[in-house]
């Protein structure tokens, strides 16, 4: 089993007023993370998950040690806790070095836009997902 | 037992590319359902829980429906679901009309940011929150 | 002629590290004046020149003094400073009670998604955009 | 002569409801830009000049050309436009390639925090903003 390494770039603008990186903004990070997966089983197998193909269900995150802003990329690892017919959850730690700044999970179904109905995992989807499938890690 | 309701502003810049308000967009309107919310807390005890004392420990979110941007603000209820020596947690409702989009947790902990140690919940503090405590609404 | 004003809620993540907002955002808050200014023009003429029909072209902002986070709205006030046969320049003052914290014009032109082209204005368009016509303010 | 050339990651979240980078999203990847050039000036000098030391006054930006998204960076081209006792401004051409997406300005003027008072720039300052003199763009 694999997990993805995912190397964040901050921004500036990622601050709020307590001059470290807003709770809110690690959601966008992790969205990032998720695009540079996900655009791997678009390489792979044409397939077309994120970009029009999937909504995000559910979020949990869990905020562990504060991130300064720094011009290094912040590293994200994540793997699939979950994987079911119609959803799939990934898993994530948040890294400054060795340390976790904060674990989460999302919940994605997948999802035609055109036709705004929610679809079956395809087996090419399946197959990229189950190559990173591992234990969930225990979000309090 | 009550609940605090605001009428939250949307914003053109919320949606996404999908044409609907983007789920992380999502975690910044709770943020400002709470700043409202804590401001009648600063309001009546004099406290400054907000602004220089609490830190977001956690968040959990589960998306029920699409929220579309419209120019009437959304509506977003919330109410403290549970009350520690350390954590309050509060919970909401986001509300297109009577339909629910979406159902969310923050734990938050009451934090000195100028000794940069977390701390206790006051007095005024557990008053105040003692009066929006409602059983916790089951979020899967 | 007259002049459009909008009360533009502020969020609390407007704020930047130092603790105003931020000078990037202000650019998000004349979107919301537009938005608002341009609504307008659906409910009178059944025009959609925002939602499917305008791009912008150029902004140019200058501030004049920092403006403080406030559970209120900020004033924005807004007119018609060139108008002509395939753009619209928009001119604005934010306003924090009297005192002006920045001055700002964008440029717009008509524009159709659809066919991907841009589209002169509509005599809808312009008879709208006329009755806010005023002379331009200067910016240094 | 020089320019700072930075080369800058996009996020998916810059992409607003039509698809493309948002306009107002290119001033953040400018403030991104920015970043990145001044940390030089504090790597070469010991100089604070970006985190505790400037202000923006103004933005100029014209668009030349939709920005789509994509997982490489985006190239930034930046050169001091003028320097004076206490403002210094830089221009930016964003870049597709060869193809110019944006010509931008921005104005800062040196800025004591601490005593909240404009400062001027000291000799470190301009001898490192010297080597980035060029002449201005003309931005219509």
């Amino acid at each position: 089993m694999a997990r993805h390494v995912y190397l964040c770039p901050l921004r500036w603008a990622d601050m709020d007023v307590y001059g470290v990186i807003n709770n809110v903004v690690f959601l966008r990070l992790l969205e990032e993370a998720r695009v540079d997966f996900i655009s791997r089983l678009g390489a792979i197998g044409g397939d077309a998950f994120f970009r029009d193909g999937s909504v995000v269900v559910r979020h949990e995150i869990e905020y562990k040690r504060p991130l300064v802003h720094r011009l290094e990329p912040v590293k994200i690892e994540m793997w699939v806790s979950s994987l079911q017919a119609a959803t799939v959850a990934i898993d994530y730690e948040v890294k400054d070095g060795d340390k976790i700044c904060a674990l989460a999970s999302t919940t994605m179904a997948p999802y035609n836009y055109e036709k705004r109905f929610p679809r079956r995992l395809t087996d090419a989807e399946i197959t990229f997902f189950q190559q990173y499938l591992e234990a969930r890690r225990a979000i309090s």
